[in-house]
């Protein structure tokens, strides 16, 4: 029925949203589209590169890289999507009894099966789930987190969306945002058309925030437009910085947003990705409520987390959550209403979730394997995340803080001066403004086939450089990228010195 | 650790965006919310009402109500989720032939596993499976479908927003959406700013489009605001009118789409469900690229599909895909940078989504299984669809055109005036504007546990009433709601006539 004939493009000029054409998401922006040109050249044999394969530092995402899921969890998950299979004896002979009876408990609580919408904020017991764990986890007096407070979300992305989306309405509505950032916060403040206020952490303290300087960003902001800030972003442990926070410095960034009256918006989807063994996690809602009044009763704060990071790495699944405290009942009932409109998160990434929250417990058939499973994981992040500072540390020109959390490094590039007269000499050729990071992410990759964010994607000092690898490739992958790294600053050093 | 003290809500008033306030979405509004403090008080044995459970018909949730999901769907997701079932021979043995093929296959093209994220529109074979299927049903000269053409997306949901998102950037850009609607557009349309300019179907012509009114429409915008008409809305099978759109009136509507270089996009999501053996779906792709130029070249459009309707039913599964055809390339890489900013759907709504695209052929091992199933889920869609029509007709004071297609009927009320007038009295003394058809669906709720969606929800003529039913519960709930409803109308007529 159907034959090819050309296709001719609509000739008028489109209209579009210019807030759309603003916005900017660098990790899967210019160096990763050129990473799939490639990946498709090499996979077509076109073109002439000196390498057979790419290395993907540029996201987060652990299993594109090798990194095994948790078996109990799947098998949970696959049980219950597929209820069947527990109604023949032989397949639920060979399954772990833990895993049969944790899927037939998480049925019963579904009811209707995963076919169906569930409620605006998720399953309630999955949510219930999700409030034993943080309380579990939270050591503080003050009023336990319930089923309500709870939203299930896909992703912790959807959680930060709902949040950017009630409270900026346009260009009278601020967002403070750590420089450099995870670039879906500037993306939505610019999609929303509202106001980006950065504060910048102290890379010479290993990333750290300053009190100080957040009230002067905060004051500067007030001065200089006529926005207010509404809403206060922290990553902790940071993206791309790999910063773990202190007890103390939290509770100045809890004071310093009571009292202007800001959410907090805690992005805590790297909490259990602690390597440094000086450093320990804590989350927001536990230093909240465990400060003296006002603060613990009044500091509205909205914690984040996702089932893509961690150990459990099931990024595919998008799923997450958000847990509220101390929020206005207005503002939840919009984000209840935004949420209605989104009908629902996925259910695995519910069920998935769920999982994360209510791992096995010893005892269960499941735990050894569940224990050796994690602990792999985990001991082997934590060794590349030291090799890989340790390593780029050695590259000339090259300087990078301890990766004391998250999954990656961001380092300092210093490049010899003629290598940034000649991107401006090229840029003008090719008629763009690319970034000297970008420029030398682009060659890099171009080069060698190793995939990297240039720090200008997520935001930097001004007159500094950096970029973003994860430490998720494998050993030989990670080798490999560090090796190529050093040749190509050898080489620019060499050539532009 | 944890003690239950109360928590003070935060004093000062929140600042809010006045967008968000403004918007509504009725499927899961106040009627709905009021069915699930019913619920809960009737779960805890409290309050008095004459029913011991509710009948929810708000919502097109089939596996909610009793519907069974297709065998061969679920046994490849399970098994494509956990891939070491396939190691164990025993397993195997016990499952499909061909679902265990699939799960082979499918994990084959997947590579690393559904751990992972995704390209930013999914998987490829999935979308190749999607390119296929359009391709299959679409009959005419033209251009096929291909893998970049299709996008994988969270349910249809998150396909309407990137395009309202791309398209609309404030109060000079508008929207013509069908009246009734679906609430989301009317909802994403207040999000972004925009203008939503509505065209009314013709109830007594079984809610036709007529190509004048759609002229009327445009030009009153156009004369009567500052805003330019970028996106048509065309719901077909109609949600919540269950109208299926003849060829030739699709024609009328591409034509007028294309005169005005307005984007068409087509919501399909029904496209299985069509009941009347008079009427047939046919896609707006199939459509367009059957129209000579410079239509066929030229017309902008996106359709939209979702897993959640038609007789897979998958709703939790949050699945769903949309296709451009003649699409500007600016405008095809605004979408792409914002599908990148969402980093990519859910992986099992992706899985669910290739295998509705690719189901089991006949001679396959699943195929008389499959076959029954879906043939079974169908006959009893169409079965109820008529059932409630007719019954709905000799119910007085209602009068609801014939269920053509999708999941609803939508009928006409009519009341005694000195209800309506009641209705005034009753919103002065509670200090609210409830809409007459949301009062009678509030007491009809809470007088018989129905839950139906007020007409109201999503726009009707001026001086009308309606009330949206699914066509979904089973035959004994179906019976008890028509029931009571007749017993409603016939207690109000007695009462207020």
């Amino acid at each position: 029925m159907l034959r090819n004939v050309a296709c001719r493009l609509a000739p008028k000029p489109c209209h579009l949203n210019p807030r759309v054409i603003e916005a900017e998401y660098a990790v899967r922006g210019l160096i990763p589209s050129r990473a799939d040109e490639i990946k498709a050249d090499l996979a077509a044999g076109r073109g002439s590169y000196s390498f057979q394969s790419l290395v993907y530092c540029n996201i987060g995402n652990p299993q594109s890289l090798g990194q095994m899921p948790l078996t109990f969890y799947r098998q949970v998950m696959a049980l219950v999507d597929a209820p069947f299979l527990l109604e023949d004896p032989e397949i639920v002979a060979r399954l772990p009894v833990d895993a049969v009876a944790r899927a037939r408990e998480f049925l019963a609580e579904i009811g209707t099966g995963t076919g169906a919408y569930t409620e605006s904020f998720g399953y309630r017991f999955a949510r219930a789930a999700v409030a034993a764990h943080i309380n579990q986890h939270s050591h503080h007096v003050g009023p336990a987190a319930t089923v309500d407070d709870v939203c299930l979300t896909d992703g912790a992305s959807t959680g930060v969306k709902v949040f950017l989306q009630v409270l900026i309405g346009g260009s009278s509505d601020a967002v403070m945002v750590p420089i450099p950032q995870y670039p879906l916060y500037s993306a939505q403040i610019t999609l929303l058309g509202g106001v980006k206020v950065p504060y910048y952490l102290r890379e010479a303290e290993g990333w750290g925030v300053q009190a100080s300087d957040l009230a002067a960003a905060y004051d500067q902001c007030v001065a200089e437009s006529d926005a207010t800030p509404r809403i206060f972003v922290c990553i902790n442990p940071g993206n791309p910085t790999g910063n773990v926070l202190e007890r103390c410095v939290m509770e100045d960034v809890v004071r310093f947003c009571h009292e202007r009256g800001m959410l907090l918006l805690a992005d805590e989807v790297y909490q259990e990705n602690v390597y440094d063994p000086r450093r320990q996690f804590v989350s927001f809602r536990e230093v909240v409520l465990g400060m003296p009044e006002p603060y613990c009763v009044e500091t509205m704060l909205v914690s984040l987390h996702s089932t893509s990071k961690g150990v459990i790495g099931e990024c595919g699944r998008r799923g997450g959550y958000f847990c509220m405290t101390n929020l206005p009942g207005e503002l939840r009932a919009q984000v209840t209403k935004l949420c209605s409109i989104n009908l629902c998160a996925n259910v695995n990434g519910q069920v998935m979730t769920a999982l994360m929250c209510s791992p096995p417990r010893e005892g269960d058939a499941s735990y050894a394997l569940y224990r050796r499973e994690y602990d792999g994981i985990f001991t082997s992040l934590k060794e590349r995340a030291a090799l890989l500072a340790r390593e780029l540390a050695t590259v000339r020109g090259l300087s990078c803080q301890p990766v004391e959390g998250a999954m990656y490094a961001f380092s300092t590039i210093t490049l010899p001066a003629r290598y940034g007269a000649r991107n401006e000499e090229l840029n003008a050729k090719e008629g763009r403004q690319l970034a000297l990071d970008a420029r030398w992410a682009l060659e890099l990759l171009e080069s060698s086939g190793v995939v990297v964010v240039p720090g200008s994607g997520f935001g930097q000092a001004a007159g500094t450089l950096h970029f973003r690898t994860t430490i998720l490739p494998p050993l030989a992958q990670m080798e490999r990228m560090v090796h190529a790294i050093r040749e190509f600053q050898e080489l620019l050093y060499k050539q532009y010195a």
